[in-house]
Formats: structure tokens, C-alpha cells, sequence
């Protein structure tokens, strides 16, 4: 027999890969979650048909939102997660002792659950004990705050279903109000590549231009989504994500990164002639 | 109807492509030559059912394939290029007027006539007076020159098949004697990501530091190449691609670029840990 889950990363351009066996899959009130054990990638996980994240590569994506916004500032005490069921992102941002404190809020307590049964590799660190988790909508939650983070990581899945208003005008907007005075913004910001996930890129820069002095765009490497070539959004009140890079204290830490290192750091923001032309656009 | 061109990047996973309408098919002496017209990428070229190009993405490998070595040393005059039928890696080359002698060298005589025909995006500047081509092997072309060139490209297949010499030992040590003093050797160099190809950069990249006292691998975001992360070394006897970069001097050409510009060079060298640890294992 063979098994084999393909994902459609265009209406033209279709990813497959060879399933060993499909390890749970729900349909929560919010999506549909699938975990699945593969030959090359070990276990993957879905929502809704599109892969969040591989044991192969989850790495790459993790390094990348948490470790740029804390290299640029090593002061970072409280941080929100809005998204990252998985634990990933929580996993990472852990490993410093200088954080205080990592609210995470998920709208989808089931992808949790899930994740600490089907995932330990990313969701180990849900139990530490800075670790707040709450189960509701992000945007509500973030409505109501105001200086009040260090750092906001929006870990979310694509603008379409429930990660849509992630992308709004108005989340960005509070965004900004609920940062403190130096408080820093990342967030997945899509791919360059097809002009479905180009599209939704250049919206979600432009609006977040509207509200930080500072807004960049940094990529990365990640093979087993659209492309392979994916954005990270920087946006800041105050800091500059390369000019303003403390590579010497972070490097100081001696934190063991498989994909993440400060002279990458400063790379991923040098961004192809294409992309710097649709960002300015 | 539909028609679906599909590709193992591994046994386990499958990169699939709508095709609108194949253009050409034909068996070679040395491979399998076919074009197709697609939805999402153009036309697109494969040899023996690797995608070689297409025209939404090729301006990527070329822009780096030329324009890194090319912004290193601005006094190189004669270019050997060893593979490149498609003459995209010409066409990149004819835009400097500094250069006097492009002298390419395939096997395949019939990828040349083929892409003449098929694929006039690339193959435009064949013509170039100072272009010579040569149809025959280039491992045996580069075993008697000594001394003799700026620049040598290795713009080759896998190492499957006719690209096979293209990546040996004896190989390199024929491109280390025929380039001059201060010569550049440029090729693509696989991709880290897939274990399949992992192993082949690997060893590449050991053979060629046996020869070159300068040995780098650079990266860029080729979609529609196995995994996306897709590597070129730049080996030379004299000059570092990141401290010798002139990017005064390039920046001062004007040339119009999709992809390279010179903050890019430096960050393509900026390579991920786990990269960083296969290179020096």
C-alpha cells in the first residue's frame, strides 16, 4: 500500500509526500487537525490540509521567529504569543532566563491538547512555569492592552480561516498600543514567490507600515512550505532589527541553534530585487 | 484534460506541475531533452525529468551563479563556462563590457539548438561575438589549459549521468590549473536540505577545498529546484566573495538585476548552523 498527502500550494503546483501512517486527525470547532507519521520529514501536523510543521524542519521556522527579536533586545522581559499551539515558538523563547514571562494565547485549545500529545517535540516547554496559556480569540484579548509587552510574536496560520484577522488594520493597530515604548512586533508574513501568498505578503507590510516607525521583512529557508521561501515581519518602535542587533551579548548566551546565528541574523534581512520592489510597492 | 509533470525530489516526495502543453520531446545522445508550457512557471526546460529552468524563476540561479563572482573581481576578462546549453548563464555574463571571451563548453549539442529554439528567453545572447561555443566534453577540455582564465563557471546537471565528471576530484584540480593567479571558480553545488543531495554538497565541497585555498558556498531561494535551498560554491586562489566584494564598483554598472543586488551577496554567504556543520564535517 501507499499513502500519500498532497497539499495544493497553487491551483498549478502540488507538494506530495509518502505517508508511513496517519496518526490522529479531528475536525475541532475551529479547523481540521491532522497529524501524520512520514519517511522523510518524521511526524508532520495540519490544519486544514496545510502543513504548520514537520520534525524535520520546525526548527528552521522557530529559530526564526524567536531568536531575531531577542537578539535585538536582550531586555525582553514579557513576551505574548498570539497562534504557536504547537509549543514551538514557546520552546524557544524558554531557553532565556531573562524572560519573565510568555502569555500565549491560542483560539484553539484542541490544537494544544493535540500538539502536547502528537508533538512533544514542540510542545515540551508548555509547562514551564512562566508559561500562561489562554484559550480565546487573540484579537479580543489583545484589544484591551496597552503597554504592556516587550514582544509580540504572531504565530499564526495564513490569512485565510481563523488566522484572518490577524491580518487586519485593526490588530496591528492594537498591536502597537499593547507594546511598550521599545516593544517589538514579529510575525510569519507569507511567501514572495506564488502570487496567491505575494499578494497577501505586500497587504500585510503595508499595514503594518501604517502603525511602526520601523517595519522590515526578513526570510528564511523552509522547505515544506509554498515556495520554500518565507517572510518573518520585524516591526518595531524603536529598534532597528540589524543596525540595533547585540550579536555580542547574544552570542554570550551560548545558546545551541541549528538554523539561527547572528551573522544570519543580519543576511535574512538582505532581501532578493524582487521582494524589496513588492514591498515598496 | 488535464496533464500533471511531476518530479521526485526524494522517493518520498513529489514536486507536481500543471502542465498546459509539451512543446518538445526528444532523446539525445546524452539525455532526455523536453520542453512545456505551464500555468504557474512558464515554459519550462528538464533534462532527463529534472527541472533545469523555468522562465518565472531562472533570473534567480543566473543573477547568482554570474554576478557574485562577477562583483568580486570587476578585472575579469576571459570566462570559461562549462554546461549552461540553456545560455542563461551567457546572457548574464554579455552584460559586462569588460568582459572580452566567453567561451562555453556543452556536451549536448542538442540542449543548445533545443533551447535556440524553445527557450529564447535564455539563449538570446548565444550570439554575442565575444561568445565561442564549443560542443564537447569539458573534463577533457580543461585537462590540457593551464593559467588561462578569469573565471571558470560550473553551470552542470546533478552529479547523475553526463554531470557526473563535472564534480570529481581530478576535476577540480584541472580547474584549479587553468585558471589564472587570481582566478574564480563558480558552480552549483546541490542543496543541504534532502539527504540525498546533502551527501553530494558534501563531498563536493570537500574536493574543492583540497585545491582552493578560498572555498565558500552561498545560497539562494530557487523554488522549483529539490527543497528550495539551493547552493553555489565560489572557490578561488586569492579573493574572499564577502571581503573582496567591490560593491561600489557593481553598484556603479547600473546593471538591473531581479534577484542580486549587493547586501544579498553578503547574506548569501550568511549560511544556516546545520549548513555551516555539513560543510565542515
Amino acid at each position: 500500500m501507499e499513502l500519500w498527502y498532497t497539499e495544493e500550494h497553487t491551483n498549478n503546483v502540488r507538494f506530495t509526500i509518502k505517508i508511513d501512517k496517519q496518526i490522529h486527525s479531528e475536525q475541532s470547532p475551529f479547523q481540521r487537525i491532522d497529524f501524520f507519521d512520514t519517511h522523510e520529514f518524521g511526524r508532520i501536523f495540519t490544519l486544514d490540509g496545510i502543513i504548520m510543521l514537520t520534525e524535520k524542519d520546525e526548527f528552521i521556522y522557530h529559530d526564526m521567529i524567536v531568536h531575531v527579536p531577542m537578539a535585538v533586545n536582550p531586555n525582553i522581559k514579557k513576551v505574548l504569543v498570539i497562534g504557536g499551539g504547537d509549543g514551538g515558538t514557546v520552546r524557544e523563547l524558554t531557553r532565556y532566563n531573562t524572560i519573565e514571562s510568555i502569555e500565549m494565547v491560542e483560539i484553539d485549545q484542541r490544537v494544544v491538547e493535540c500538539c502536547r500529545e502528537y508533538m512533544p517535540q514542540t510542545s515540551s516547554k508548555l509547562d514551564d512555569a512562566r508559561v500562561k496559556l489562554l484559550f480565546e480569540d487573540g484579537i479580543k484579548f489583545i484589544s484591551n492592552k496597552e503597554n504592556e509587552y516587550d514582544l509580540i510574536i504572531v504565530d499564526s496560520t495564513d490569512p485565510i480561516g481563523p488566522g484572518e484577522g490577524l491580518f487586519t488594520e485593526e490588530f496591528y493597530r492594537n498591536c502597537y498600543k499593547a507594546l511598550k515604548d521599545d516593544g517589538i512586533l514579529v510575525n510569519q508574513h507569507e511567501s514572495p514567490y506564488y502570487n496567491n501568498t505575494a499578494r497577501l505578503m505586500k497587504r500585510t507590510h503595508k499595514r503594518i507600515k501604517q502603525f511602526f516607525p520601523i517595519a522590515k521583512v526578513y526570510q528564511a529557508h523552509i522547505p515544506t512550505y509554498a515556495s520554500g521561501h518565507w517572510l518573518f515581519g520585524f516591526a518595531s518602535k524603536k529598534y532597528d532589527p540589524v543596525k540595533d542587533l547585540d550579536d555580542k551579548y547574544w552570542n554570550s548566551l551560548g545558546l545551541e541553534t541549528k538554523y539561527y546565528n547572528t551573522e544570519l541574523h543580519k543576511g535574512a534581512f538582505a532581501l532578493p530585487n524582487y521582494v524589496i520592489k513588492m514591498l515598496e510597492d
